[in-house]
């Protein structure tokens, strides 16, 4: 079987450019070491293998279908959450007491990773439930914690997020379901939601849904909506689950890819009460949403590198399996076809996913390590670590999202014909991939966020953080001339697009804000570019660091890792001036074109 | 029902950009007029939206499979292809002899364009039987063309090129099906075909495939191929079918997309003797088969053009009745949400579409002209149009290939989660499309093409000829001042992009095959948008001329062709100097990398 990544850079990643073996010296993770994270990694890889990899297709081309009134789920799905549970992952990064491990959350990440390289449509079942999880975790109160968050740590019960409705997608401020106060301080919920993933199965004993809704009087927009857990079957006393409440599954939706995590339209209040309660306070329900954005949108975009990961891999497999060809300077039809790898045009496509997979993948995790400095870093850094944290979080959810679809393309194209085929992955990872643009916050949105908020708060402190690591890293990278081509385009192509962001943004009051945000998507890859330039280049700082005393496999991994940096500098750095000069020319073509034109 | 394509801008294309309503001047249409023109392109639409459009989800939904050793499709195929041979679609190109009406290539191509865009996977039948013919009504003998073209051009038989096999797909030189002379002069066939589009299906009486094979004896490589005429049912005297030849399905592809055409595995000779008649002589047989290559792969890149185009159609139908979200300057909750066609964001991504795939239709057409005058235009000028229309033919199958993939991705994220779901027809598309860039010649494939052979043959005569049209049209573009984003966005990029290729050409002796290729899918961009960028000139040329005596519908339609030219210059066209450094460049990186790096 091909593996789903390679686990070589994943240490590489968390060991040898990150220093996660450190993160000991941390209170919080006084109990772990090296040998810990390396034992959790192995079993995370073990269970993927076992349990993920196994069904990755079965689910696919089995659909979530209704059966009796209930979602059918193929059986490994559930042998796969049971798996994960008994392995302890629903709870490994929550404290001691919460029958945690308290694992750091880059090692999380690193953990997850392997579930999502292996099977993304499953990890969502569990992926989901943590992400309830962590949000109760923040703001629920410790009763509802009992009640609902530690059936979740046990894996016995699962989450969702319960946030779009069928006329609200993107634009969350004209939700319209209801939140009405009982007598008994709790509410009775009514409306539609839509777009629910996991939002109705039989995996585990109940289901908690977070519910975004507008408690009667509240005023419009987002300061209007407030959050409620509202679980699937009613709770007894005794914490056991009861009956029904109400929350009928209207239908479900058939997507391109994904197909495993079963994605529902819900009714809430439909034929009966739906009673659910209030968390924190009314009127905070998109802020506290929003407070738990980060670790989900770091999470997406790492489910896009791993799905581009996996897709890398296959098609790496096959071109040093397939032979078909001759080089241009070997024409003689006796002479035996060579194998794939070695024509310059699939190396260049090897290459470039190399460069998009790894290089998300040092992105998604940096930004992990960033979640768990603000934890339990340096109490003093936090500020800091908070507001760069909050600028990269839209370019790591939307740089692996677009590139990884670049990646599997390439993946298809490597394998040709065979590529396009459900006899081989790819084609799924590419449809699977598909998805991540869009949810948790499309293109469109993460580009306003970037443009519109991220590089302004604080008066633009979050970028010049950024810049002073990224200065740092370059200053040091001098001493490796192997880095040199790298060094120089990174700094040429930051230049360009830290002059075209502050011009741009030293115009915001003269441009006002519609043309101001008009190309925001371009500084996705304005900025994106860079930073993942910045990323190859940690790596292969890392990798020249040790090439000199290693041999064998362990040379090739580190001048892999180099000779990406260099076309990373060649083939991807040199776009930046393109998006450059768009962003700062603040181009008013889409502004000025008209919907009757089309 | 969304329209699958504007019939406006087919129209626009024909006869207000191309000269197509011209053609009756000569000869072969002098039986022809605008008006029949006009009639022919209403039957097509007619016939397109009521035999193709009507089960080209059923169809993708309910996979070719096999049943009782038969290959089954869903009925409504059959039902297109009488109704298509019914309208005279099958010879409608063909001479009158032969049944036909003698139309233009461009008018054909229009023609199909309605197919294409209404069931790509259902057309395909159609378009593999038409190939055929065309390379019989070129290569094959009178008897042969009486015996096995002339079913075919009435509907009742079907065709299929037979010439990739498990081991070598791109890489047709090591191909392995032999044929033996027989005593009565006919071969002796087998081997196994794989990949074969419409391989096995019960649309008609028969099916005549198109084989590569090998003589014994015959020398190695390409030299040593020949081309048969293998029929799946032997043929008796008077012209009907007779008995089995042994062609037998071995197995069905199934494929992400396309899903609608059959693809197959077929063994040759299997259980008995498979006989076929050579085409011409032996040792041609990839000769005959690039001869049809021109058109093949002009009809496979529109047909990747009519897949984006039908996916623009349906994402612009919904940005403008769907509303979601405010204009950055309007954040009042109390305002009720903008149609998403008001997004700048979503107007980008029309504007990009509308380029790609009004562009892209451009150069189709265009290239079929080109034929037109290959065939029928002034005899002088033949030589010079077929090196042009070689030159550009790499271009016209690649480009659409790519960036109508482009294009669906957008259409997809217009449309945000419903784009993603199998109610909406963008996913199909999306997986349609993707299959454009690696059958009919990979993008590696065209890139070799277009750099290694096409820029140089005849000293390079063909890129002159490209460029002399290109000024021409420039300079007359000199007239209308709306055009001057676009006239020296083009002019520039035109001048990197040819100082570029002559430099790396200049440099082919020292540089040697291998790195004078390295890079040769750049050239497929580096050439092809500044040729789409000569297609939205004489597009927005047209349109400029048009819209001082227009108005209404007709005045926006202009509007729209000349704003979305200047999208073309400002977004699109300065991509070019980027892949202009990289091939001046001659860059070694691809070729430096060693497999076991990865």
């Amino acid at each position: 079987m091909t593996p789903f990544l390679s686990r070589r850079d994943l240490q590489f990643q968390l060991f040898e450019v990150l220093d996660t073996a450190r993160l000991p010296e941390r209170p919080r993770f006084a109990e772990h070491s090296r040998e810990v994270y390396d034992d959790v990694l192995n079993l995370a890889y073990n269970v993927a293998e076992k349990y993920f990899a196994n069904h990755a297709r079965e689910a696919d081309l089995n659909e979530p279908h209704v059966e009796g009134g209930k979602v059918k789920l193929v059986p490994a799905v559930k042998e796969a959450m049971e798996a994960t549970r008994d392995a302890g992952f629903f709870s490994a990064h929550h404290d001691e007491e919460w029958g945690g491990l308290q694992l750091p959350w880059v090692v999380t990440q690193a953990v997850q990773a392997n579930f999502k390289a292996a099977n993304i449509a499953s990890s969502g079942y569990l992926l989901l439930t943590l992400g309830n999880a962590n949000l109760q975790r923040v703001f629920a109160s410790p009763e509802q914690k009992e009640k609902y968050m530690r059936p979740m740590l046990e894996g016995r019960w699962f989450g969702t997020m319960a946030l779009s409705e069928p006329h609200a997608g993107s634009g969350l401020a004209d939700i319209t379901t209801t939140a009405t106060l009982r007598e008994d301080g709790t509410y009775s919920i009514r409306g539609t939601k839509m777009w629910i993933s996991g939002g109705e199965h039989e995996l585990g004993e109940n289901i908690v849904h977070l519910v975004l809704a507008r408690i009667a009087g509240a005023p419009a927009g987002v300061k209007g909506i407030s959050l409620f857990l509202v679980p699937r079957y009613r709770i007894n006393e005794d914490g056991s689950v009861g009956e029904s409440n109400n929350v009928v599954l209207a239908g479900l939706n058939h997507k391109m890819g994904y197909r495993g995590t079963t994605n529902t339209l819900l009714n809430f209040g439909e034929g009966g009460e739906t009673i659910g309660e209030i968390v924190g306070e009314p009127g905070r329900g998109l802020a506290q949403m929003f407070h738990m954005m980060n670790d989900a949108r770091i999470g997406v975009g790492i489910g896009a590198v791993m799905l581009g990961y996996a897709g890398y891999m296959a098609s790496l497999d096959y071109a040093r399996e397939r032979h078909q060809g001759r080089l241009p300077s070997s024409k003689d039809p006796h002479s035996p076809p060579v194998a794939i790898i070695e024509h310059a045009d699939v190396k260049r496509m090897l290459l470039r996913q190399k460069c998009y997979v790894e290089g998300g993948l040092a992105l998604g995790l940096y930004a992990a390590s960033l979640v768990d400095d603000l934890n339990t870093g340096p109490e003093a850094e936090r500020e800091d670590v908070h507001l760069l944290l909050d600028l990269l979080t839209p370019i790591v959810k939307s740089w692996p999202s677009k590139y990884s679809q670049e990646a599997l393309s390439d993946a298809i194209q490597v394998m040709g014909g065979a590529g396009y085929t459900r006899d081989t992955p790819v084609e799924m990872y590419y449809r699977d991939n598909r998805l991540n643009p869009i949810h948790e916050g499309t293109e469109g949105i993460q580009g306003n966020d970037l443009l519109g908020r991220k590089l302004t708060q604080a008066n633009g402190r979050g970028l010049e953080l950024l810049l002073a690591r990224m200065q740092a890293d370059l200053k040091a990278a001098e001493e490796h001339a192997e880095l040199n081509d790298l060094r120089v385009a990174l700094g040429t192509a930051l230049e360009q697009a830290t002059t075209a962001l502050q011009n741009l943004l030293g115009r915001a009051a003269e441009l006002g804000p519609d043309r101001l945000l008009a190309n925001s998507t371009t500084a996705l890859d304005l900025l994106g570019h860079p930073v993942v330039g910045w990323m190859w280049l940690r790596q292969a700082q890392a990798a020249a660091r040790a090439l000199p005393g290693s041999r064998g496999d362990d040379a090739d991994f580190y001048r892999g890792k180099v000779h990406a940096a260099r076309f990373f500098a060649h083939y991807e750095l040199p776009k930046v001036r393109v998006w450059a000069d768009l962003l700062a020319s603040a181009d008013t073509t889409t502004l000025e074109m008209q919907p009757e034109w089309f």
